[in-house]
């Protein structure tokens, strides 16, 4: 008599977060927001629908026209279901730019949708830690962004060979394209995005793709080579890269040298962080690991994020970090822990008639802070409680039968050692709480 | 010179969440959560976007044809954000409910979306905290959401007789519609529906508008005005009343007498709670306030949550509390305590060359888990950082200068008490571990 069902299956790309995959989450998020809490950021969240006028002005052309969730809401307007977070937190500051004290110290962790092929690591939804600072004008607030951004992998136990972080600025590499090799302007982000890809793929690979585009190969190749094996003082002497730029990150680089993550800071200039988007000090984190050699994430400076809103100037830097890269590099240095219910107890109902004992011993509990979740079926034979508290994950049962409200005691099981022990009530909350570790 | 810029509002009927309204929002989550989290429940969660069939088939009428944020994606399939949880869990549930161990106790605190005119308390997205239990028959299980979700409500201060739970079952009033009043099944909901807003219009509103559908008014308006009367006892001397509802609601409330918030708990049988969903038991929970006195949240049982994704059987009972509803109640009753930043600690940053004593300094005391947002700016003068510290929130602030570093010590001001005090270096992470409270 089966009629037709509806399909369970969740919607293309997405994912469904059953409990366990929910603590996973949970944990990851308070992780990182105890990191940045610790900086003093202070966290924000705007709605998962915007107008899409200011993905237009703001957003890539590729995320606008191939990869926005956008409809036509029932009151006629042109809306979108947020494809990153940086248009809201620029509607955002620029709301209250003038009210806000400064420095501007703000993160979230949306959650974000574009339309993609889904694939290996690539879904349609991820969640995102967005990190920003606003106000500083100095190197400080670089130094103090890097030192964050590692502090975060450093919460989660990552060695510090386990990943490096690349930085450059935006002012060398536009010097380096415009004065150096003397590119159109047309050609620029081509090239660039090639420099940028130049340790995914082989040399020759990379020298055909770079041909295509070069007018004076022999010549610009060569300064290719120097500039790509430059390092923060050596690359100066390349002719036409701007000075300014690199003054800015010789003094980062010497300031973070305070700091003991400097062995893991390295300059390299064919970092690129998005082309339009950043306007000096750019960064991003790699995963060191061969078998997941990425980039984990990164950022860098904007000069003028509200502009399209307000006619205030206002600097900052920031980066995003997503959940799903996060995984992957959690679960690549097994830094996953095991998630164990062993702070709470599963209360047995060993009959009906001793409902009231057992609840109101689960109210005590509660209000001394000892999570407790009951069985509501006394018709259950005590092993069959014991093996569905274990399927649950607990290591710990309390048995209350008439035996023991008859002495004052309850039994204590330690479902792992196989062991219980008898408590007097009188003493259940404190060895109880010394068990569980709360 | 201003050139045209894009609007700050957000997108009608939504709201951002600067970082008070965020603090704010977090506080009634992670109050939320702890109560549920102590009788057991799991969190859980899914994409906000569906496919458009189970709202379809899960969701009244009103929703799908009015309030779905619906479209098209750019693959042609059909999809919505979600406008209740229901589907998504009834979804999840389905797919697994052989594996999970029962009863299933789940909740999430789910963004939602509805397309309706806003206005007062009615905005287009809302959170709204959903708990559920699946897999328990008898009435234990509606004892421990009633309990569960009162203690929600003093988890949050809320006094004894701020609220009031009134609860009724499906099965009653379906047997006093068809059987005692004889009615059409099409004039049915109707009834219902002028029943349950009694308490919201005059009473010749009320009997004019069930003048207009019923055949025999003088006898049918009796027999009303006596079951809207009746309590658990006499509403059995209605005839056509269905016996075994009663009987169920009388054990219900004979059984829950075990717990104090009984006397907050009575019998109403004009409580409806959506018309087709709830098979058995329903519940209500009302402010008591004059100025509120509003449904604040609600819930019931119901038979059948999965059987549009599977043959197998599922009883369930769940109730869902709205963050902007509770907001209110919160608000009427005075129960929102002011956030204050006083366990943590802002730090000076005297001149520029003391960048890195500060910035270990401020390592360090992130280290021993005390959360440190520094200056990054040594050319503002003391008074400058002190006041925005200030506007910050901060009521602790650290002076580093160089004659502190000279004689290893910190300064530590309380900007609330406008005093300070002088502290050694090697005694400064306990002593402010004291100060802040941590």
């Amino acid at each position: 008599m089966a009629d037709k069902k509806l399909s369970t299956a969740n919607y293309k790309g997405t994912r469904d977060f059953y409990p366990e995959d929910m603590q996973f989450r949970n944990w990851m998020f308070e992780t990182m927001k105890k990191v940045v809490i610790s900086y003093g950021y202070r966290e924000y969240d705007g709605p998962i629908l915007e107008s899409l006028d200011i993905y237009k002005a703001k957003s890539g052309q590729e995320i606008v026209d191939k990869q926005l969730y956008d409809f036509i809401d029932k009151g006629e307007r042109h809306v979108a279901i947020r494809p990153e977070m940086t248009p809201t937190l620029a509607r955002m500051v620029a709301a209250r730019a003038r009210d806000l004290p400064r420095p501007i110290r703000w993160f979230s962790i949306p959650n974000l949708w574009r339309y993609e092929a889904p694939g290996h690591g690539r879904l349609r939804e991820h969640w995102q830690l967005n990190v920003d600072i606003f106000g500083v004008n100095s190197v400080t607030a670089e130094i103090e962004i890097i030192s964050l951004a590692c502090d975060i992998l450093f919460a989660f136990n990552a060695p510090k060979d386990s990943f490096r972080v690349k930085f450059s600025h935006r002012g060398i590499l536009s010097s380096f394209l415009r004065n150096t090799l003397s590119l159109g302007s047309e050609k620029e982000e081509a090239v660039a995005k090639i420099l940028d890809k130049k340790n995914k793929i082989t040399q020759s690979e990379f020298e055909s793709s770079l041909l295509e585009l070069l007018q004076n190969p022999n010549e610009q190749l060569t300064l290719i080579y120097q500039y790509l094996n430059s390092d923060v003082d050596t690359v100066l002497q390349i002719p036409g890269i701007n000075e300014e730029s690199v003054r800015y990150i010789q003094e980062f680089y010497d300031k973070i040298k305070i700091l003991e993550i400097s062995e893991s800071v390295e300059f390299d200039p064919s970092i690129i962080r998005g082309f339009d988007y950043y306007t000096g000090f750019i960064f991003e984190i790699f995963d060191t690991n061969k078998e997941n050699k990425r980039s984990l994430y990164g950022g860098g400076r904007y000069d003028n994020l509200i502009g399209l809103f307000s006619n205030e100037e206002l600097s900052g830097i920031g980066f995003g970090l997503g959940d799903v890269t996060l995984e992957n590099f959690l679960k690549t240095h097994k830094l996953i822990p095991e998630f164990k219910r062993e702070s709470s107890v599963y209360l047995t109902l060993m009959n009906n008639s001793l409902l009231s004992d057992t609840l109101l011993l689960a109210r005590e509990l509660r209000k001394e802070g000892i999570d407790t979740e009951i069985s509501l079926d006394g018709n259950q034979k005590l092993g069959k409680q014991i093996s569905l508290a274990e399927k649950k994950g607990y290591r710990y049962l309390l048995v209350l039968g008439e035996d023991e409200i008859k002495n004052n005691s309850v039994v204590l099981k330690d479902l792992k050692e196989s062991s219980q022990i008898i408590i007097l009530k009188s003493q259940l909350i404190n060895e109880l709480k010394k068990v569980l570790g709360i």
